[in-house]
């Protein structure tokens, strides 16, 4: 595929068709995995039943089942099942379950990723959360929002400074102590700071509801979708250094350019 | 109202079908308000608006307006108007928006607490959160979580030691430096732990899918219907010594008597 093709309509309308099946897909592979665990933990260590994995195995190869039969000419890169090759020179990016400890916790902040990249990086990127029944999608430079209230456009926000940010991670010990230390030298300057969302944090972020998302230790597979629909949404995903986010590792997630630059001033140089 | 009274069946329906009009108000004044902030995050400072004071507001009236009118002869206790008092031995504990830092994040895990006290503490207790549409109710021992997949029994579950259990509370700097120390003891010897769910952490208690939540700085109506709700689930709450904790400060909720000894054991003894 030329890189030329990346955001040409049509394109995107066949990876999104088979983007939401596979995300349907997921969802009921998951659904009835969630919020059991208190049936089964004394058997989790016992006979080895472990609903999250068994779940997040389930969603995988309902997604992959799905790419074979519309897409074999696709690569696949997932969390469970490992890498796929392809010929197209597109490569589906999966996390069957991003935020297992907030899935084991009965929370409703975890989600389903799906991104599809070039040699670029990610171009399409899709959150899904199965409970709440909410899916966020971008591409070309387009986002919205599916909730039982419809489908709506949804656009980062203009938020000028730090100072009226809300900021989110997932743990308060990010990363390294001197990962740490940065999140947090850009946290004090933040009006709020808010943890425990997981992938959840970058679809509010897309959705204009918060400001910055600051992580480190990531796989690519956490951040592709993300990227891609934040980017689609109007913000902006880059890595400590602002150099590209998708490979993995550490990621500065930022709803506008302005408050992307006031937050990468304080990370950048941060040692690995 | 004669205490012997409070688990009547009578005495807790009728409370019951008053809490969930409340309740039902309370979403219907609140979701206008939900994820719409940023649309009018630049006016917040220059004319006083206020989305979140103005849905707190707006959903206690429309809960003091149906005790108006069913429950003359109670008290009130409500977080934005302050306290009405009473002739009946009884009294409603109001929080409209708890986790008003959760709803301007557009997190869906703040709710609506309505809690009925008498002279022992509160007795019946609900956790609504009205954009999931889940709400979660306890009294007289017997516990329930209605949701659109319908109304089921909720109970606590039976984790028998710290290195098993999830502990949740909503900041890492929880209380003072002392309490935070005493809390991050307690969660050193947990298997996970989680931020930043406000009331809705109880409601996961209750509903079996963790194990702990320990908090500091409360008030009152931030902890009386998580109290009722829990107990009536099969789990126990006091504060960090043990005692009662329905007139705020300190809470330790627990899924069970092991759980919450062990827990107790750690922080019993902080200095206030």
């Amino acid at each position: 595929m030329n890189d030329l093709n990346r955001e040409t309509a049509g394109v995107i309308a066949d990876i999104d068709a088979t983007a939401q099946r596979m995300a349907d897909a997921a969802r009921q592979a998951i659904l009835p995995y969630f919020r059991v665990m208190n049936l089964h933990q004394d058997n989790k260590l016992e006979h080895g039943y472990d609903p999250v994995t068994q779940a997040d195995r389930a969603a995988e190869q309902a997604m992959r089942d799905i790419l074979a039969a519309e897409r074999s000419a696709d690569a696949i890169l997932g969390e469970e099942f490992g890498t796929k090759s392809g010929t197209s020179g597109l490569t589906w990016v999966l996390d069957p379950i991003d935020g297992t400890r907030g899935f084991v916790s009965g929370t409703p902040t975890w989600g389903v990723l799906i991104a599809v990249s070039d040699r670029q990086g990610p171009f399409y990127g899709l959150i899904d959360q199965p409970y709440i029944t909410e899916r966020f999608i971008g591409a070309a430079g387009r986002a919205a929002m599916t909730s039982a209230a419809g489908t709506h456009p949804i656009n980062t926000r203009s938020t000028p400074a730090l100072s009226e940010a809300v900021i989110f991670t997932t743990f308060p010990e990010v990363g390294t102590p001197q990962e740490g230390a940065a999140f947090r030298a850009v946290a004090q300057q933040c009006k709020l700071t808010r943890y425990g969302m997981d992938c959840y944090a970058y679809a509010l972020l897309a959705a204009g509801q918060i400001d910055l998302v600051v992580e480190a230790g990531l796989q690519a597979y956490d951040i592709q979708a993300p990227i891609a629909l934040v980017q689609a949404a109007g913000g902006i995903v880059t890595d400590w250094d602002g150099g590209p986010a998708h490979e993995g590792g550490r990621a500065l997630a930022a709803a506008n350019v302005d408050i992307h630059a006031q937050a990468l001033d304080l990370l950048r140089g941060t040692p690995k």
